[in-house]
């Protein structure tokens, strides 16, 4: 990846993806459950822009959506609406609605209250709801607090007596139709054995819907299926992926996987220039034009990324990387060994694909960043920079 | 305020500020230094609405700016440029020139480095730039580590010895000219005997600077007075200007604060409607359709934000306030006692008005709020809410 020329190209602040990476991570992915008929729905949060989707779209990915506005994005993406699912906690009717209409493969309901709302919604519309039902397996993810949700003190979800008494209402409404068990326990998890035990769990939970003739046909296991950042377990696909399927037996289900920051995280580099150097007594910073507003996970999660500056390898000693905004909460890396930069320097924070341009914002007016595709060796603008001019568009004519 | 009838005409989630609200702040601090020279700066970063900074343009109120996106925002709102200030550490040349171009107050140095890169630029263009530098008195605001900033340990400002050299060099330079003293030690205090203790320190530097013939003339305290979110302290405004004033003496210097949060933060509240109320066991969640893209200050700094249920008071025990966002961090307050909510019912979060907007994100492809100003009895449009067309314009076409 030659970084100087691109960002020679597309100036910095920058997101700059691998598609090649994108498209290898997909294909692994997608062989590790080549035995069994498998659906791997990218989980759009992690990275929305309209070229990544289109690229997973055309190597035949399925999309997982928590908006309608990732619905929206997917379908204009290419995706095929019978290869999307629509997630969360906390759908509009609005958003009921329309997904109804574009008739996706299934709407992912998360508690009981929205079971009745979407009842109704598919009753006005005289068309019958398929849905799958998120089951909470009470099982620790053991990530951070923020992604794990596999818990029943969180949000998500509903534990399974109520999941059951779900899916029996469901059977027996004129409007429904369950099709699909989900389970989702957390993100970036470098341990699979909480998978492969909540999907034990979940499965048993099939085995008694059949008995009751409720013919769930996807298995959907979520995704949270960890990267390296630093030093974590590079977690086998192999294992993953048969880890579930034992768990499955000799059960007709169509494996369904919600990967995001996998397929992404580390296809992705957020490049940013060196302002100057500073000392504050025995603290050094390195002052970058990348700021909070553009990658939040450090300071929103803690998070570690990895930095490289561009040309140099022999390090001056620790520093933090620290942007222009107005916090001291504003910092790419912390403690970091790093060598002497000077103004113009290049700075490569690794492993930004996923949660960085998605999570961005305009805190301290600051335009968000370009986004770049490389691929096959060739670069291309996937998301123009933003303009002063975007930035007041929706606020300047009401003054 | 009549949450009901705006949100039914505004739609939700929306932020609304009260004007006369922000209009009374203003003058209460302007008051409390009407015995000196002042200039209020208001600080862009906290709510940078084009309307909301015209209202204070019209008091007449100078602007503390970080980013050449918010000097532009503080001229279009009708800001005389001569009561312009920007700030900031990570200032790129681009951004140093069209300060200078445009003859701002002055700009605030926060490194030797900085200084250099200005002075360059300065005499590229054949001008003289106007310059205070930021003294980081080593004072401990003991407020949210994220938003401290008087220590060494942090990125900002100079120490007093470093600062002294950096005047001495501005004097002897053609292209500079010292004329202010600046320091800011945090946000969101609410005792100000770390603020006295620094003006104390730093009025001493400003009695040296004179005995060697540099003239001072703006005296910059920059912000961070605290408001009430929950039970802080009520800080008297008397009490902070006296004690700043007794710092200073005789010495004839123009009062420069930076007020942001004070200004706007009580003023502004972010209605949100509930899409249902959920049980997870013996948990207690109230679903609504606000999130933390819309006000991260919960989820990024733990801060306590004030809820009602419009129209309701009976408390139904402790709950969770959670948003429609795929991760656990996705909350606006936890173990708050509210009322049993139905679909529909409206939420507002009180102290809104500082921080919240202005970090707003589209994370999960979430279109930003509407903003809405009410004033003398009044509501008006201050921005419109993002559409899925507005999230995609810069992408749509690069695919």
């Amino acid at each position: 990846m030659n970084f100087k020329a691109l960002a020679q190209k597309y100036k910095t602040p920058l997101y700059v993806y691998d598609f090649d990476h994108i498209k290898s991570r997909y294909n692994e992915l997608k062989d590790a459950f080549h035995a069994r008929k498998s659906l791997i729905c990218y989980a759009v949060k992690a990275n929305s822009n309209l070229s990544v989707l289109k690229l997973l779209a055309e190597l035949g990915a399925g999309f997982d959506c928590v908006s309608i506005g990732e619905v929206r994005r997917a379908i204009m993406a290419g995706a095929k609406k019978y290869q999307i699912i629509f997630s969360g906690v906390g759908k509009s009717d609005d958003e009921l609605k329309e997904a109804l209409e574009n008739e996706i493969l299934m709407i992912n309901l998360e508690s009981e209250a929205e079971m009745y709302r979407l009842e109704s919604i598919a009753k006005e519309l005289n068309l019958k709801a398929r849905i799958s039902i998120r089951i909470n397996p009470d099982v620790d993810a053991k990530t951070h607090p923020y992604i794990s949700t596999g818990l029943n003190e969180n949000k998500f979800g509903v534990d399974i007596t109520t999941g059951k008494k779900m899916y029996i209402y469901a059977k027996n409404s004129p409007h429904i139709e369950p099709i699909g068990v989900h389970f989702h326990i957390g993100s970036q998890l470098t341990n699979i054995e909480p998978i492969i035990e909540a999907a034990g769990i979940v499965s048993e939970l099939v085995r008694e819907l059949k008995a009751l003739d409720i013919d769930i046909k996807f298995f959907d296991v979520g995704g949270g299926v960890g990267i390296v950042y630093q030093n974590e377990n590079n977690v086998s696909l192999y294992d993953y992926a048969q880890g579930i399927l034992g768990q499955l037996s000799a059960q007709d289900l169509t494996i369904v996987c919600e990967p995001g920051r996998f397929i992404v995280g580390n296809a992705g580099y957020f490049v940013t220039s060196v302002l100057y150097e500073k000392f504050n007594k025995q603290k050094r910073f390195i002052v970058v034009d990348g700021a909070m507003n553009d990658l939040i996970r450090p300071s929103l999660y803690g998070a570690y990324h990895d930095v490289n500056v561009v040309g140099k390898n022999t390090s001056a000693g620790l520093c933090d990387v620290v942007g222009p905004i107005c916090e001291s909460g504003d910092f790419l890396a912390k403690n970091l060994n790093l060598p002497a930069c000077e103004s113009g320097d290049l700075l490569v924070v690794k492993s930004a694909g996923a949660y960085g341009f998605t999570m961005s914002s305009n805190y301290n007016s600051r335009a968000r960043a370009a986004e770049v595709a490389v691929q096959d060796g060739e670069d291309r603008l996937i998301r123009r920079r933003e303009s002063f001019e975007d930035i007041v568009a929706l606020e300047k004519d009401l003054m």
